[in-house]
């Protein structure tokens, strides 16, 4: 039997990162928190390159963890962050299918 | 007079992503787009360091959307895999507020 959950929210996400770190976070700083942040980047690299796709989740997760508990740090919202940069279509081109060319950057 | 918009969630977002940029980033491939990801990523340490509340909401939004976008390459859910790492409690101690050892990971 599988219980469904509701599909979690960035808002609920950040709280549950900055209840669970932001007391140790805000000890350690932005710039220590980045170099924790960037170790975990490295991982999700080599989990990209030869791991499994359980491997490849958990440190998508861990980097998600990381970027999140930097942005509780710098009070930066990020769900309001992604929806004012992205929720109005490709910041490039304006369409919800981008159009730009090839070549540029997305 | 303010809209009020429900909470973003982490499935919304990756759809509006897939939606946006899946064909052009499974033609990139998982190397081109992380590369694109980790340039990303300095942008946001350089606003971190000394950029505005703004930019450093930008940047953060940015480095999602790469992440995001990789994700979607690998067919990784970062809704499921947030929850299956974090939803518990932190991985180090099972507790929901961390009592890690300062001097470990988190």
């Amino acid at each position: 039997m599988t219980r469904q959950q509701p599909d979690l929210t960035f808002s609920d996400f950040q709280q549950l990162i900055r209840t669970m770190y932001l007391r140790k976070d805000v000890a350690r700083g932005v710039e220590g928190t980045f170099m924790w942040f960037m170790e975990e980047v490295g991982e999700l690299a080599a989990a990209l390159r030869d791991g499994s796709h359980a491997e490849r989740a958990e440190e998508f997760a861990d980097v998600l963890a990381w970027l999140t508990t930097i942005a509780n740090v710098v009070n930066v919202d990020l769900g309001e962050a992604v929806r004012r940069k992205y929720g109005d279509g490709c910041p490039g081109c304006g369409q919800f299918e981008c159009r730009c060319a090839d070549s540029g950057k997305p």
